[in-house]
């Protein structure tokens, strides 16, 4: 088996998903690939030292452009803040590093399309990490929809609802928070929350044509962690869109971070001729499932509790007994599985850099409409 | 369209139960009778008064033989604490009067065989009230293994959970509390819960062989309401036993009043070959469903809202329209349609005393076994 | 007790369910009135003579001029297609008659202004059967919100899905399909669903100040019932729309007849700082409450089943014991316990003409938006 | 930090979930000893070196006394049939090692004894995996209890259902079906399954005193894996029991291998004077609650959601951030952090073998009782 190098950027929430996946994937997939956790690199030493004491991680630096360009790095693993994601990912790109991004892919559209010609003119394997693809229950509600069992679409409802950010005390910036400040984030709910359900929503239903949207900023200002200061607040606290997909459905997308009671509500539901399914995240091992070609007296939705084996469950041969879920880390075990079964193959592993690009393309097109007022096209690239 | 005239015994809960059927009855379905409200009695002249004005008895009195051997009256409805159904259900089937006695048919079974051989004797018509039954979703779950849709039955399990006697301050005997007093009830939770329990059982999944149960009285005095002396309390407050029926199948069966949170949680669960159901009388209104021979990654339990028309959803096409659903008062009309339509084609309409009577002996069984702690076998009349 | 003499104007499904409140409202309420169903119209003499004697009514007709000018008529109940509401009723505040109009107003504002400036000349009582405010769960809702339990408010969610048009074989126009017939309903999904949610929402979170709405027809053409013919569909079949509440809150609404698996789900949200909560209509019996000044190791939603006794639960105590549920059919009888009791003590019942003439400009602001594209603010009258 | 060298006997289900949680346990618990993969013992050679090199154990072998003997192993993890503990326990404990044994204990009471006996002389400290109780909604549950939030207990009710072995083509003995061979397994359901919900109950709810059995076997003869010959069934397909605890309560239990629809379903309900709670291992990240205290129109079962960071949700602020479920895995990551950390403070951790025994004897007497028919009292060492 060969060794694939990994060098990660950053040492947050999503570098210990990450880190954790590429230690846990090769314990449950058997793949052409091992990871190895090589170089870690973040802003202040005792962090990097900490991270990489915690993980495995051989080695450990403040210079992520001496990861990057590290001849024993196969793989860059960006975990930073979206504003630093083009930078980097550009010159892990420049040096010939497959790229592993956290989502979004960037703060606009400019970045993104910079990132998606940086590796395609290096012809490096990429991936975002939009890792609820890889949730058992989407994954098999993607492979119904592509085998035709919902027939025509004509409704595709998402919402990713969270609380947390209730309280006017709760500042901008800094660690924890930099998901509150529009220059380290370039939105708020947008690009954090919605584009995870754009994302699903484009492999499952294909292409949105144009959208029609709504944002709100509830709490007007906030301290900034780092300075002090109170500052206007630049994100958008809520979003909420409706749009129609090329296929002639109808999609209706909300996001907040105000709505009490919900955590990482993100859940979607999608309406066909002959059935229906939904999923959430907050009991991301069960799909919803109604089917009009059930016995009349017998329709009734279903909660599919997928941890079968050897029935189609995605993903789920690898884990344990019929039963026992599984959840949330997961998600990144599968994305890797898939990634270095793609990497091995010689294959693109989906979603792309371009494919996240659209994914951008549509978060500039709500906040455009929520802005103007009006319906915004989606522009392709 | 002919008339039905009804004699009611009893002016509590259940009367206004059976009273609100016998008035909306023929608004939902057609029958060859339409029942008249046309006597009530009842202990306190005031309130037989109140309570014919309130539902449009035309005559009311206290002389419960007066309203039994009226001329005009064709039906007796039994509504009164379980120690005075016998003798009034012996004078009316002396009467000649058609009966339909509110559950259990008697406080032991000597009692409830009289009453069987009075009905018998007399060859009136005779149903006791286990409503629940005709809940549509009972009804569905009847159909379905009748027609072995479960296959070989492996499992039965039924609870019924209240918990309103909690409070030692909670009087027995009275008018809202006679099922507390061993005197007016002959058991607890064994008469009152665990019997629609298992007439729900016996008619699903056939005869109980023999029983195993443990009671428990967990308050062992209260006041009493009439009197004001604390005194023992004689009932079961709470009733667990598991049995094997004829056909092979294990059951177990509990009842309590001291489970928080539960106000009237009757649930029961069927386990086969091929498939289980369970429902559950806080949502009344659905039928849980898991079919083995669905398609292996798509297997789930199904929520079946029982609201659809023209599909066989039981009485559901004399209601609304889909997704409007029903309640606890309507499984009490569907009763006397099926009751008046049995009438008419001169049929029996069960549960019969003698059904009801073979309920009565597992119970005795159960409060038998509770007391020697062994097992002990059904009777059969 | 005084009676109240109803005529009654329709006999399809709404004329039953009101039908159904006026025989059962006095058997649970101690009301000032009785009401006694006197006369029903209709165009056909035989469903009118059927209709009477189903129900009881003492008279039947076909002319509901005669009706309504009756002398021994108290209260016109309107429940004909909607585009015939307002001459009825203009008729029926001419004769100085109560007046019960079903769900919506009219089918446009400008019909509704003239129902409410007749009804306010002639100074007789008047309702609109937006019958779901007095769900009991919906009414406890709307209490929670009114004490301030929710603290502000960021978010209004509503859907209405249903799945009863999805097959192009349904017609369009006649008895069953009426609603599907521009010329008879108005609108669509809008008037005919929306309304329902729009009323709701206006009396629980106030007025909605602009709204932006997308509509769509997914079958363009349909057979039309009464005349054989292939026509255009007018109506819209779904219709989504976000608005802005003129307390800053944000709403989501969305309807539409092609949400495979959804008979009459009729769902609203409101997340507010402190709490949220949501109900279900194909659960009506239960509100989910979410309250975070809960201890935070122990907030999770709560289901409320609302059939306790003495504690609180709005209509409740009327009806059975706790755990035993209520359906559909109450709401109405909650209805005109309501209205009756307004009658007598001179007051205005909720929601009169007027307050259903907002929901009227909120429709017609959405119909608009939906047209242009734009944003549309809301009149107001 | 100091390493803990582990020894690893066996490699089936059991051992990969053990394997994973040593490998994990560091990443996200600061914990005293970091655990080695040292050695790996199976029957045979290729399945030991498979194991081996896919979890990282630096050595293989198939003997387990090598093993055992071994000096640079800290801690012998016993991951092998249930006939196979005592032998491995007594030599690993006159090895002077540290035992961590799957559960049950044993195959019969005097195994267990000796087993308890062998650790308790050789003063090592000993663990039994019943992993549930380190679920985080689990431990919540017994948190609450001991804080006596239910106040007195009345009920303890438990159920695990399965539905693997309904098939009679399910062959007995061999790798995966171990478990439906007595000679291996020592018991069927009670030993596998209801063992889980006693060890559970006995730490919740305190000492069983007595119990009241019925056993089946459903499926009389099986062919068994290794010789294909058709033998008897030794084993209980199902076993339901009812029992009085020390402390009043009555307890309800019930496993069978025969509940179509049932994966793991592991339950338990408890109902108290004041609370009530709930769990289910199909969704163990929630704990089902229910508080009599709260205010009366807003009582309603509380579905925790247990993933809050900072506010007493057991072992979840050191996973990921609110919202976000975790599985099955992680319960033997937390007995695997509590067990380092008991070492660490020289202490035992629960459930010890001693603890283990306990359980052992409810378990026999179970299975006595339903032997006899009889009550039997549960023996205490």
């Amino acid at each position: 088996m060969k060794t694939l190098n990994v060098g990660m950027v950053g040492c947050g929430f999503m570098a210990r998903s990450h880190s954790n996946a590429y230690r846990q994937v090769g314990n449950f997939f058997d793949l052409p690939y091992q990871p190895v956790l090589k170089r870690v690199a973040a802003r202040q030493p005792a962090t990097a030292a900490a991270f990489a004491a915690k993980w495995g991680y051989a080695a450990h630096g403040t210079d992520w452009r001496a990861l990057v360009e590290s001849p024993d790095i196969d793989l860059v693993d960006i975990c930073v803040p979206n504003n630093l994601h083009a930078e980097i990912a550009l010159a892990a790109a420049a040096a010939g590093k497959m790229i592993l991004c956290e989502k979004p892919l960037a703060v606009d559209v400019p970045q993104g399309r910079a990132m998606v010609a940086a590796v395609e003119k290096a012809g490096v394997r990429n991936l975002v990490s939009f890792n609820y693809r890889r949730v058992p229950a989407v994954t098999l509600a993607k492979q119904l929809i592509d085998e035709g069992k919902l027939g025509r679409i004509f409704h595709y409802r998402a919402n990713f609802l969270q609380d947390w950010t209730i309280s006017p005390a709760v500042p901008q910036g800094g660690n924890g928070t930099w998901r509150l400040d529009v220059a380290a984030a370039g939105s708020g709910v947008t690009g954090d929350l919605l584009a995870h359900c754009i994302d699903t929503a484009l492999w499952q239903n294909g292409p949105i044509a144009r959208v029609n949207a709504m944002t709100e900023t509830f709490i007007k200002e906030r301290v900034h962690a780092a300075t002090g200061a109170v500052q206007p607040v630049g994100i958008d606290d809520a979003c909420t869109f409706f749009c129609r997909f090329a296929n002639g459905s109808l999609g209706n997308f909300e996001s907040t971070r105000y709505a009490r009671g919900h955590k990482a509500l993100y859940t979607f539901e999608i309406n066909g001729e002959h059935a229906s399914l939904r999923w959430d995240l907050h009991d991301l091992h069960r799909l919803e499932w109604f089917d009009h070609r059930d016995q009349d007296r017998l329709r009734g939705w279903r909660s599919i509790h997928l941890t079968d084996h050897g029935g189609g469950h995605p993903y789920m041969d690898h884990w344990w007994v019929p039963g026992l879920q599984t959840g949330y880390a997961e998600s990144f075990v599968h994305q890797i599985a898939d990634f270095l079964t793609a990497v091995a193959a010689d294959k693109d592993c989906a979603p792309t850099f371009r494919d996240a690009l659209q994914t951008q393309q549509v978060c500039a097109a709500v906040l455009d409409s929520a802005r103007t007022g009006l319906w915004v096209e989606v522009a392709r690239d």
